[in-house]
């Protein structure tokens, strides 16, 4: 398949053009978002959906989500990354497989149907995460783009994929928030060198390839900015696959937690990877035939009995 | 002496009391800051002065930090310090004495009159530096009280001292900026643990003594917040020197560069120190007869013919 987004093969960056829509569905009056938000997703490459969920729903996620992290005994090892000096975990990968509270949040209307609309495509879970970034010794995550990985160490094809950062605690300007560079989606920036194999086992702590250089990057964020959404707890940030984030690290006392779910179209399944001969495992990317996710209304709703 | 703020003798941590004044002049009609903004800096710990100088005079000390970090051959080579690791400058101490500029800007009315005013004495330079930290790769600066260190390996008695920092190129809410917990100034929080020879070393890189634990610094955030002041090139923060700060580490493409200076009353000048044998060398802390600064008026003006 000839490669549209070539990366870590040129001794020098490129800022490439973007061949993929934005907004992959047409907007009408039954959208699940309105026409000026889906125009911000077009133009920025990243939204904000506030009040989403009730207090009682956002407090049943956090719970699960402090599940998750006190009994680590539970889940699978492999899918859990510490910090990279220490044993605090950073993040717990495929906790839409690993907790039922989780599955049933990725397949919850208000996040899909968002994602169905925008990829223009029934969509599935390409990646879930709990991202835990600790008070007083969070490390840093440097700037990338996620399609830039997705597309050469894991094989998909187009950018037809978005990433939703549901807040489980409340990000302040402080506390090491994401950064994003909006508008930054539009440009494909390639990154210099080759890819080791089995790169993840290091990158997931501290990034040495695939790694976007200083000059380009300096050049999207004088263009366009830097912005750090902030938000209480429920809060949703959606955006675009090749949008430029990062996040500093953190001192302050207040830790930093997200569920992470990554949503892709289902005619874009992956492929054999652009970049690497052997792929990314299966806990950072579904290889599988995608099956549409089944949407499920109505409220979060803990399952045990109280 | 009586050790008034006793601090690294004891295994727990303690709050104690401040026994000295924050604001030690009398407020009237003729001090050069509003009487709402000496309130502020005795409930807050902290004031912000934008606009006290022209944009020429922005940019001459801008040129004289840009000619500082680019020819440090010229300075003394122990009053540098780097990244913990790499080269690049973190910052260039005794500035006041290894530039004509910084000497000036130290002496100017519009600060040290301020802090003549705040410090009720004649003051001296206690402390002054050139910070830069760089884009991409700034590392974060834990918190701490300098008044802590200051007591503790230099020898200041009292808490009549303040630090001014003047921007020298933007502080966003993004390029790790200086982050303070309001009102932290009345609390007196002691560190556990000994001091060793020469700490200040490798402290200066990176602080493993003197250090606040965790659960005091939880407590003060969560009743205080956390700020962090942002502004233009030439706005000046002034903090007192007990106010507990930090800041996070900065992965954006914008360095930032401030100009320090602390100011102490001559009335509190530095004898032995409280907690270790050895002070800490000249260009951390001025050990001399202070003399008070002979105040200068007017503008920063280029010495140099244009």
């Amino acid at each position: 398949m000839h490669d549209l987004y070539p990366s870590r093969h040129a001794a020098t960056p490129e800022m490439l053009e973007r061949h993929d829509a934005v907004v992959h569905g047409q907007w009408t009056g039954s959208a699940p978002i309105s026409e000026l938000q889906a125009a911000q997703f077009e133009r920025d490459g990243y939204i904000i959906l506030e009040d989403l969920f009730s207090d009682e729903e956002v407090a049943f996620l956090q719970r699960a989500a402090g599940t998750l992290l006190a009994d680590p005994a539970d889940l699978n090892a492999e899918t859990i990354v510490t910090e990279p000096r220490g044993d605090e975990i950073r993040s717990i990968f495929e906790i839409h497989r690993q907790s039922a509270v989780m599955a049933r949040l990725a397949a919850d209307a208000r996040l899909a149907d968002v994602a169905r609309f925008l990829l223009g495509d029934e969509v599935y879970i390409h990646q879930s995460r709990l991202n835990y970034k600790p008070g007083f010794r969070g490390k840093e995550f440097y700037w990338h783009s996620d399609f830039e990985t997705w597309h050469v160490e894991d094989g998909m094809p187009r950018m037809r994929a978005l990433s939703m950062s549901v807040l489980l605690a409340e990000n302040t300007p402080h506390n090491g928030p994401l950064m994003l560079i909006p508008g930054s989606h539009r440009t494909y920036l390639t990154c210099v060198g080759e890819t080791p194999d089995d790169h993840y086992l290091s990158s997931l702590k501290r990034q040495e390839y695939g790694v976007p250089d200083e000059h380009s990057l300096a050049e999207l964020a004088h263009w366009h900015g830097i912005v750090s959404p902030t938000g209480k707890p429920g809060t949703v940030i959606l955006f675009d696959c090749n949008l430029m984030h990062g996040s500093n690290g953190n001192i302050t006392p207040f830790p930093r937690t997200n569920a992470f779910l990554v949503y892709n179209a289902v005619s874009n399944r992956l492929g054999k990877p652009f970049g690497v001969d052997k792929p990314r495992p299966w806990f950072l990317a579904d290889r599988g035939e995608p099956a549409p996710l089944a949407v499920e209304s109505g409220p979060l709703i803990e399952a045990a009995p109280a």
